[in-house]
């Protein structure tokens, strides 16, 4: 385990002279399966893993839940431990920020839309911490769940748009039996509002089967999915379908798709998506993995 | 010489593999003495060394001289050669953004001030452009004038800020006989603006003296300074006594400082700096350098 960015560029540096190449997972910790889904690919690609656990301040906004999000490191550690992480970076807010930052970076138009709309600064946020984490470790690859798709492809949009010299590796959402997306977020829920938030993964695989069956027209499938959710209860704040290239939004699904929802359930903000594939069949829904 | 990103990055991997470390030095081309020096202090090194040539359009606001800054790539790239340079680097504007940026660097309060304040934006598209070079090059040291001093503070804190792992090296002024400070943009000048333009750097080289001779107060060399750049018809956009460190302005000179300005000769914009050093005698002033 390693608490500064010297250890870790000094382990880093050491890999690399065994010749190995360095594979990131980033995470804020709270570890669930769908974080060691990402260790597990990496491990498959032969990378010596570096997973970062650290509660970004900078990506929560004011009235968000950066105090009281979950943490628990010491059951991170062993199921970290246990996935076969490598090295496990948790480092302070000091060492990532020993001061207040006066470079930062900044996302456009792909933050200015879905969640950046409720959450502004956020994907700054996201971008400045990430491109330090790239900075401190190197990575060949970095993997990142498709669960927060509209940071993943912020993030391999940063990589293009700055040369970043790493590769961005998308992994499917892993759920939970009934559907639900897993997030450390999950926890905040009551057992009533637990059964009430499966209706989100519901609604869009619905949707995602219903366009595959031969719906395009995204305002169809974007009012299906809405009805579905305010009808369970689910306070929506946005469902989109919007093209995979820059999260444009479509009237019809005539290429690479993705419809995004965020809801509240009570006091928790939940958001998934999955992919739209017109006339593809019955097959399967390519988001989903079995665990 | 090359001209895409793709090249760079086999030359440095193989530069690499041979065992060698490898010196940036980002230049906007129509090279003089002081691009050359950077060159030599990275040779001197043991470097390879790679310079980039660009015209960051990025950096330019408009109404500024994007256009007809001046470019010689031919005689550019026979005193690079003729210097030492190992590649040359000269990407199109297609190859640096093939479309508009989503994700950049912002700077805060350090491009608030001197020349960020006629400049908005400026400092923002520098930083950019500098991190898309160094993810390019990953060098392990890159080179800088002081003459951009507010350039250089800067581009060190970028690489503070965001973990970047190069260092930044800031290397004197180069200066004509006269004392003017090397500058492409030397040659806007009619040979009347050319001969006052020496006054700048006589005036400054004169409030650094007077400093070490016992005058501590900056608005007192401020002042006179002005004064001397007023006299001879230079139009002053400012003069400013900061402190080396966040470049916020001093009071009194107690501490690494520096005195900064900027003017008009004509239509020409020119910047210079002098390192302010109180009470230290009549010592070699520590921005010149003989060539």
């Amino acid at each position: 385990m390693a608490e500064s960015v010297s250890e870790v560029r000094a382990w880093v540096n050491q890999r690399r002279g065994e010749g190995r190449t360095i594979g990131l997972v980033p995470t804020m910790g709270f570890l669930h399966d769908g974080h060691l889904s990402l260790v597990k690919r990496a491990k498959a690609a032969g990378h010596a893993v570096v997973m970062s656990i650290f509660v970004n301040p900078l990506q929560f906004g004011p009235g968000e839940d950066y105090d009281r999000y979950p943490r628990d490191i010491a059951r991170d550690r062993k199921l970290a431990e246990r996935t076969g992480v490598d090295l496990l970076f948790t480092p302070s807010v000091e060492e990532m920020y020993p001061r207040a930052l006066q470079v930062t970076l900044r996302v456009g138009d792909l933050a200015n839309r879905l969640c950046g709309l409720s959450r502004p600064g956020h994907f700054d946020g996201v971008a400045t911490v990430v491109a330090k984490l790239f900075h401190i470790v190197e990575p060949d690859e970095a993997f990142f769940g498709e669960k927060d798709y509209q940071q993943l492809r912020i993030i391999q949009t940063m990589v293009e748009d700055l040369n970043l010299p790493v590769k961005v590796i998308g992994c499917p959402t892993v759920r939970e039996a009934d559907g639900l997306a897993m997030s450390s977020r999950n926890r905040y829920l009551s057992p009533e509002e637990r059964r009430r938030a499966a209706v989100l993964s519901r609604a869009l695989f619905d949707a995602a089967r219903r366009c595959r069956e031969g719906t395009t027209r995204a305002a169809e499938l974007v009012q299906s999915v809405t009805q579905q959710l305010s009808s369970a209860g689910l306070e929506v704040e946005y469902v989109s379908a919007v093209r995979e290239e820059d999260l444009g939004q479509v009237d019809q699904i005539d290429q690479p798709c993705r419809l995004l929802a965020a809801v509240r359930v009570g006091e928790t903000r939940l958001i998934d998506n999955v992919a739209l594939e017109a006339g593809k069949g019955m097959g399967h829904v390519s988001a989903y993995v079995d665990r």
